[in-house]
């Protein structure tokens, strides 16, 4: 199946890179949410961040730390975001996992999810359904 | 200089912890962005993410990669996006370094930030910028 990041990567389709090495790329988003906004990929194709080896999530970390440095330094930055989105319902586009650096400015208008809370004892609920779930180690 | 997050690490304050291992500590966030928002933290105080070991955060990583598929299994979710704040302008609150899994519905309401994009050689000089900043290896 054609995927339009792993065309990236094999340098078919221009894009600007800011970084590449064996394991990952990173290149601007063409519709950054905030100018400088960059992605970071690791070469090889996982659907999403739940399939992604795990050995190539940690560099694709180690990289967008390296990279979002560098980005605070070269754009002057306060603060930036990382941002992830697994599944479409997240907002997901391209089903090659990749991982959102959004530089961040003053008023610059992104507005922060509200936050709720919860009610009684639903939180206790929520984090045994959880726990349920996770691998025994 | 007294840490909110350092506190819930030594149980000092109570909290619903999802997850627990020798370097990471994973718990719902008391004002959740939507039901079952979890936190996950180095054990190690590091004020953000710049700041964060890089294998630290890899375990970070890690550990959240293994919640975040507990919690879609155990929510019935299709999605999820995981959210790092660095810098108070990014949002950051606390200033240890945390990780939000952030579960998603459809219908959820949670509006993805606006996209733009770039006029002419702008992205490149942008690009240049970064890569100029990046460490040399």
């Amino acid at each position: 199946m054609h995927c339009i990041f792993c065309s990236i990567i094999k340098k078919e389709i221009k894009s600007e890179i800011i970084y590449e090495d064996n394991y990952t790329i990173a290149f601007l988003d063409i519709a950054p949410i905030s100018s400088g906004h960059v992605l970071v990929i690791p070469k090889l194709h996982f659907t999403n961040l739940t399939e992604t080896d795990p050995l190539m999530l940690a560099y694709v970390m180690q990289s967008a730390q390296k990279i979002a440095g560098a980005m605070a330094k070269a754009l002057k930055l306060s603060g930036y975001n990382i941002l992830i989105n697994n599944g479409a319902v997240a907002g997901q586009i391209i089903d090659h996992f990749h991982l959102h650096i959004i530089p961040r400015r003053a008023k610059d208008g992104l507005e922060a999810w509200p936050q709720g809370e919860y009610q009684a004892s639903e939180a206790g609920q929520i984090a045994k359904k959880i726990i349920a779930s996770l691998p025994k180690s």
